[in-house]
């Protein structure tokens, strides 16, 4: 396993990725701020390209690799947004890229993957172990693996978007961020240890699945069972190995939110601020919400990772 | 009837709302680009404060106030985004507001308009009529009567959106603004016209309601019956006599889309760019669309009007 990376790692990362991913807008509400007390940024990667932060790392990881690397092309697997981020940068750079989506994810996801001009592998996810199929196929074809989270370029490039966040916003009270793997968190932590060193740095994650909040108190990464939640992309079984090693540094706390509390967020987000937001990505605000009362005063930075959500999905979310 | 407004009047209006209202941003989006063929430039005054563009104008009206008036106050009728405009600019400038309000209005108007402090006055829209009790309302009781668009402070303030988008976009070749009775479309052209002078500048008002259309064609202001639209904000039975002075001379067309095509631009704002927007809000996108032919290549800006829909009725409109 490499070492973690560093915020100098995150810096460049940014250059690799500037004219190529949004710079996305930092949004402020008047009337959100008065509901909760405290002055709130968020950060909309819900604007990002292919709709989702992933985009940074997928482009940051593929923009290192050689010429043999590009001519070969990349592996991956997920049924989320870290398959549409890596088709979407290998389209940009030239790269063949493979993808690796179980039997049963959502046609529109795969729609979406081949729509980035991705080869599409189909696996059963109840018989068959991904990272195995991931691993043979780098090893048979000389494809390169790109994994969701657990890789220093993704996590040095998930990191500009806080780095964005500080710039925009200035300086930080406080920080929350969704917590799946760990790639966004870690790579926020390093931006916010260097950037704006007083921030707390929160992690939030599905209330179904709290092996975050576990390991960062057990000190190892602890193991569960795919979560059930809403927050699909957070339905992850345990931290990456480097992200861990970031997170028990530099986060000074992970919390949860039900998916009953994602829901309250996912509709003030679009009755206030007019925004779609997924599941996932209501995470951190839905934990801000809550702890509202703690925060009476501060600034506050909101990470909204994403919003990949089927409206008819988001429409029964909202309706009332 | 006073004169019509001047850009220098538009210019004067910025300087106003600065620090009062949003500077809202302008979105882009990749895909839509690839799909028109067009450079669209997206100006999300969904974003601005209580949701739309009306409360530029009503807080350059309002800011315009003499002591006597500020002390008097104000009085408008609307049951749509100005009433709320007007209120939550009142309450800023500390001037007491009575909005006049249907007995049929959507209770949830109704108490946003409460919530901005203002006092709310009902009346039978069947048996009644609006801008006599207004008038009645502001003689007896020396209240100044701020009307929704045919006003030189309103079109003036309602012109700072497309003079911030030209400032933030660059110059375009044509853009698209949503027409009811014409205060942001003709404070729009006198923006374009100063400081973009070859952008074309199109309104784009409801199928049902084409009373612009005709207007701009036999060149006198043609009354019609409330038109049955979702496009509650453009549901108007006339021009104003400025904003059509300002229309007739500055406009170069007015188009019209059907609920149907408000109802799929609504779509592709939620899915593709991840915003949420009033039905009167897809106006200009929904032409843009149709007309897509004949804008290949064009820098095209867009002006999204406003976002403030029920979560229920919005999850209604956009399930497929």
């Amino acid at each position: 396993m490499p070492t973690p990376p560093t915020f100098d790692d995150v810096r460049a990362a940014a250059e690799r990725i500037r004219g190529h991913a949004h710079r996305t807008p930092v949004l402020t509400s008047r009337r959100i701020d008065a509901a909760t007390g405290a002055r709130l940024f968020f950060k909309c990667e819900n604007f990002q390209r292919m709709g989702a932060f992933k985009f940074r790392g997928a482009f940051n990881a593929l923009s290192r690799f050689d010429e043999d690397q590009r001519r070969s092309g990349v592996v991956t697997y997920s049924s989320g947004n870290h398959a549409q981020g890596i088709a979407l940068a290998a389209n940009i750079l030239g790269i063949p890229a493979t993808i690796l989506m179980p039997d049963d994810a959502p046609e529109s996801k795969v729609a979406a993957t081949l729509g980035y001009g991705a080869s599409v592998v189909r696996f059963d996810r109840y018989t068959e172990d991904r990272e195995e199929i991931g691993r043979a196929l780098a090893a048979d074809k000389g494809l390169t693996l790109v994994p969701p989270y657990d890789h220093p370029d993704i996590i040095a490039g998930q990191g500009t978007a806080t780095m964005e966040l500080l710039e925009q916003a200035g300086e930080l009270d406080v920080l929350f961020v969704c917590l799946g793997g760990g790639g966004l968190l870690s790579g926020a932590a390093l931006a916010a240890r260097a950037l704006s060193p007083s921030c707390r740095v929160v992690g939030v994650e599905p209330e179904a699945g709290d092996d975050g909040v576990r390991s960062l108190r057990t000190g190892s990464i602890v193991h569960i069972d795919t979560p059930v939640t809403i927050a699909d992309g957070a339905q992850t079984q345990h931290l990456g190995v480097l992200p861990f090693e970031i997170i028990r540094r530099d986060v000074d706390e992970i919390v949860t939110a039900s998916d009953a509390e994602l829901v309250a967020a996912m509709r003030v987000f679009a009755s206030t601020m007019k925004i779609v937001v997924e599941p996932t990505g209501c995470l951190a605000f839905a934990a801000v919400r809550r702890l509202a009362p703690e925060l009476a005063g501060q600034r506050v930075g909101v990470i909204v990772s994403g919003g990949n959500v089927d409206l008819d999905r988001f429409a029964a979310l909202v309706a009332g």
